[in-house]
């Protein structure tokens, strides 16, 4: 049994347990979680103290005399259809009123927008008019049979995770939790003040848990109180008039109320970023960093470390943007889903350390009778593993009621071995990434901004949209490779850099991730031809490089070796040349078996006859691979997340960049157990991804190849020779 | 047995069994088939006699001499990558030499275009020549890594129909035959003087099958002699230096190449048809109609009828423009592959008489041993009699080689009760059409032009992509409803028309049967709402009203109440209500039965809870009902046609229109068969759609019911109480 590296969540009442817990789990530090204060036994254990702090909420005293002062929201009603020339457009109909309140002090004149949605114009503010009282907007002089919406600013009058939390718990009358906004000064000394002196308050406290700064992702509940908006990228709580006049200062322009909702849509980051969005993410950005500065300054006069929490109210810390570093902050801690979540935390720079809250969170969701949580632990553990062995977070934790999770003995048994296991990679690797044997760039709209973090809407939380595509970041995020994050703006001011082995387009057609029209753009298609052609490798998932222009879809047609009909050409004649069962990117695939491509792309088809078919159904190309030049492409139509599909990725980018000779070396003949191989230690180590025992073969540098029986979730450790 | 309206095909030294066959079918007249020719014998039986009649072909010694007269096409090369600063196009490698070759004498750089596919910009004609020994054109100055085309004018050298033909049955070195177009005045001249020629030479004629005029439809092979480009519609080869000239003085406008190639889709009717496409049809047709006027004229003259082929050289004759009438044709034949196509020629209006070519084909294809031909013709037959007995074609026939048929007398016996059967429809119904119960309104850009012609792209052929909404059309050809076509000008004109009782939009998005961006017209989407809201019905199919346009794809999502994602508002929450499967639209099908809705639309989903959800699958929705005012609309996601979608269709219809107690009088339980009624003869009938027994039940208009058991293909009258 090891020490160190491990965070133990605690609670009041629990010392005893507690200790006896961080022994067998090695904890070197204590946290209590949201609602819960530690023991001052607990305190004296001689582990370092985390203490969540929520620098917006909690204070309801000092927000409910000026509620115009907490967080604002750009909120679109429903489409409400004129039938005469007058049209009454209830604001809240959708929404709930326990959330969120129409701010009727802002004038609405100057703040809010009735658009006919029929064509698209904006309606003359002399032409209609709020009745507070009502929440309804009277609009005269409509169109019949036009739709028309109204965008109004809102106030969130209850914190969204606090809401979530009540909601899901059944808190009942519990208060509610009322989220405050810095952009007004007197909130903003007062959240400074009161950090001071929670500060001062606070010695034994040594770590600071940030939960976190100021500004919710967008969370925004129905009149049903379910759920209506969730993006956790979403910059749409970050508004407020002074917010919105202060842009104009310093961009020099306004911003509609239009660029918040933009459609119904919500700058989703699906959208296809303009100018607006970038400007006010860079904007706000620039604002919540030199705040959090400054609390990161005050928290380390306190003499204590200043740790962040991916989430929650991270919006505009953005640890991806350039400049992250001078923030200060010690740590960042995060949410660990999946391999992509865990990417999401491992890969940030410019702290001193990463720590990952692992799953399960100690609740009864999970945590009862009947149910085993042990299971849910190293289901969660496999994955996140195989991405820690690229890209090693340096310590893990849990959350929750850790007396909840110690009525659950083979649950505490079980993290014991998971904890344990961790600070053994950590030691057999030196805290070193494991070898990669190619750099995979993944280009699209947004670049480094959103590393680990496209395809994503809500938190670890793929869907049947977004599967496909998220399927393809779980796959990379253990596997043997290299991950950069490439904007379209980078290639084209910098072409592909020739350290790239293998360019990724993946998305739906017309989506930031895809890049939409700027596939128009001939010389972003040049420069990514010319470097293909010399001998780049090239893959393409789902509707790459898509978008209509001069009779191509898929604008890289010509690289891919297919195309999308979108009904224009059907009176041209497609053959479909032989499907091919022997190619290096099937070879550990049955070849009657069935690959789940996830949601059917109905109408893909070869351009010529030389692409070699790899796999198609009713018709339609899913697998494909072309020769370009010295380079070549492989086109993938969709990739949910499996064992299967992400050795179909591994081969596929090892085809691509011609180097399948390398990609024997150190390769595992059974796609459920991988291979990470750490030069500098003379270590490697053979994952099995399951929870049954798995058999596997691991080819050697010499040619030889060794045999391997993996326990269920086994992690197995060899020197190199 | 009963006598008249059937067509016999005959041949030489085929005299006594013709005329025995004759008289088993009942056949009234007797036709030539392609390269066949009537025993005098035959022409002596007293029947009406018809002789096949090819106006621009079979004349290789007039064309031969002056090869620039023949009919032309632009053709598009495949697109050439550019590696430094010259590139080299060859025009010929992915098309048939023997059926083109490249026109060369009209000015290249006035006819022919090169254009930059990565800018979509025209090269200028100074930066490129025709190398005409190696048909290559030689571009300087182009952009490295940037894609071209060379749009050329090629000379079509081989009949594509006798091509076809002769391809298919191997005819070996037979001369081919070389087409011309009578654009050119000596050609013209030739031909009429050919024609009148003809008709004095064949007094024994009764009726001139023209087959057919002029220009044949786009059919362009490649360089492996396979078929390339199939567009029954398509006007491609019509185009010649002359008929470009011509057209600038009358419309006051020059086409470029780039109007008929369009980017690769060569004008197919999914496109959206712009100015100058329509422009051309009509130029084009204007051209063929005051042509087949004369013929037709000097055809009379004769003494004898014009019957024109509804296919081959049909182009131009646009039979549901308006007008055709004025061309004084006696009749229309085409072939009949099913109810849509039956269609097509029954509802032609302006001819005496119509009449329809069944299947199979006396070819050796079907007509092999081993195989029973009376098979294809009960299939044929059954698909037809649907469509008969709404709209009754005058005159039935076969085509092929009656010396092959006559080897299968299970085959001849099987026509003989298919020509009774036929003669006792007009017998029983006085050749009127059944009742219809609703009028349905097709709304697409093509209106009545393409009558019965949607969604089509080879000749009652559908594929994979159209038969999704083909299916529409076959099943309403049979259907005890009226259908009508209108364009959206229509209603953008004259709004839909009271007699309407339910407007369909169908089609894949941004075609010419969707609408594409039609649907960000104000009006049209207000007059439909509005319309629908006084109690019209709507049924949208597939990807109906689609247009991106203010955060709705279909721009009718009120009133269907579903829309698509297309991954711009993944943020936002979907629910769906439960599935219903009570609901008149259902009441024929097994709950747990799976409809064939054809290839999947992912992504449907419900725009709010009151939508009723009555088919899902897989997070999509596949079939909605919703109510709009007083109005209702049905979505459907797909419908390939079969009884099952047919009978779906149909409840929608009657659902949508709120007829549902209409519905029941004259309802078959079954919808394998189908009823027709003919109020002013007194009689209905019961089909059996298909080639095994079924049993139905019909409900009569006093409340009562009838049961039915009919033998396959079956057909049975009774009279009305």
């Amino acid at each position: 049994m090891t020490t160190g590296r491990v965070t133990l969540p605690s609670e009041e009442n629990f010392a005893s347990e507690t200790e006896r817990i961080a022994q067998l789990w090695g904890a070197d530090a204590i946290r209590n979680s949201d609602g819960t204060q530690l023991d001052d036994e607990v305190k004296a254990l001689g582990k370092k103290i985390y203490s969540a702090y929520f620098p917006v909420r909690g204070h309801n005293e000092w927000i409910r005399p000026r509620l115009d002062e907490v967080p604002q929201i750009y909120l679109l009603t429903d489409r409400a259809l004129a039938v005469d020339a007058r049209l009454d457009i209830p604001l809240m109909d959708s929404f709930y009123s326990e959330q969120l309140r129409p701010n009727r002090s802002a004038d609405p004149h100057r703040y809010w927008e009735v658009v006919d949605r029929t064509t698209g114009q904006v309606v003359d503010e002399s032409l209609w008019d709020l009745d507070a009282k009502q929440d309804t907007v009277h609009v005269r002089a409509v169109v019949p049979m036009h739709e028309y919406t109204v965008t109004f600013l809102a106030l969130i009058i209850w914190d969204p995770v606090e809401m979530y939390n009540h909601l899901t718990n059944n808190w009942g009358d519990r208060e509610h939790e009322i989220p405050f906004d810095i952009r007004n000064s007197d909130t903003r000394r007062f959240v400074f003040d009161t950090f001071r002196k929670w500060l001062a308050d606070n010695p034994d406290t040594d770590v600071v848990r940030f939960t976190t700064f100021f500004y919710q992702f967008t969370l925004v509940f129905d009149q049903s109180h379910r759920e209506k908006i969730v993006d956790w990228f979403g910059y749409g709580a970050t508004v407020s008039p002074g917010a919105l006049d202060e842009f104009e200062r310093v961009k020099g322009y306004r911003l509609r109320p239009e660029d918040f909702v933009d459609e119904g849509s919500y700058n989703s980051t699906f959208r296809i970023p303009g100018r607006a969005q970038r400007d006010w993410i860079e904007f706000i950005s620039d604002f919540v960093r030199s705040n959090v500065a400054q609390m990161v300054e005050d928290t380390h006069k306190a003499g204590k470390e200043a740790m962040m929490f991916l989430g929650d109210q991270w919006i505009g810390t953005e640890p991806y943007r350039e400049g992250f570093e001078r923030l200060g902050l010690d740590a960042v801690v995060g949410s660990v889903g999946d391999g992509v979540t865990l990417r999401m935390i491992a890969d940030i720079t410019g702290v001193k350390y990463t720590e990952g809250r692992f799953l399960p969170y100690f609740f009864p969701d999970t945590f009862h009778e009947g149910n085993d949580p042990s299971l849910a632990a190293l289901d969660n553990w496999r994955k996140a593993r195989r991405a820690i062995l690229r890209s090693p977070i340096d310590r893990m934790g849990y959350g929750g009621y850790l007396s909840l999770a110690d009525k659950f003995p083979t649950f505490i048994d079980t993290v014991s071995s998971i904890t344990d296991e961790f600070r053994q990679i950590h030691d057999m690797t030196g805290s070193q990434p494991a070898a990669s044997d190619l750099t995979v760039g993944i280009v699209n709209s947004w670049g480094t901004l959103r590393t680990w973090m496209a395809f994503t809407v809500a938190h670890a939380l793929p869907n049947q949209q977004t599967e496909p595509y998220y399927g393809l970041l779980e796959a990379l995020s253990g596997m043997r490779v290299k991950v950069v994050f490439l904007s379209f703006e980078d290639v084209l001011e910098k072409g592909v850099s020739p350290d790239i082995d293998v360019l990724v387009n993946a998305g739906p057609a017309n989506t930031s991730f895809s890049g939409g029209d700027i596939w128009q753009n001939p010389r972003l298609v040049t420069v990514v031809r010319s470097w293909v052609r010399l001998g780049g490798g090239f893959l393409g998932l789902g509707e790459p490089t898509a978008t209509a222009w001069q009779g191509r879809f898929f604008q890289l047609a010509d690289v891919l070796g297919v195309d999308e009909e979108r009904y224009q050409t059907l009176s041209i004649d497609k053959y479909f040349p032989n499907e091919e069962n022997r190619n290096f990117i099937l070879e550990d695939l049955d070849p009657s078996s069935v690959i789940d491509f996830g949601q059917p792309l109905i109408n893909i088809y070869p351009i010529n006859e030389q692409v070699h078919i790899l796999r198609a159904s009713n018709g339609a190309v899913q697998l494909a691979a072309n020769d370009y030049g010295e380079g070549r492409a492989v086109y993938i139509a969709g990739l949910p997340y499996s064992a299967t599909n992400a050795r179909l990725l591994e081969r596929s980018l090892f085809y691509a960049a011609h180097r399948e000779k390398a990609y024997r070396i150190w390769s595992s003949s059974n796609p459920e157990c991988e291979v990470a191989v750490f030069p500098a230690s003379g270590n490697y180590c053979i994952v099995n991804n399951t929870s049954v025992r798995q058999r596997t073969t691991v080819r050697l540098p010499d040619g030889s190849s060794c045999d391997f029986v993996l326990e269920p979730s086994a992690i197995t450790w060899q020197s190199i020779q």
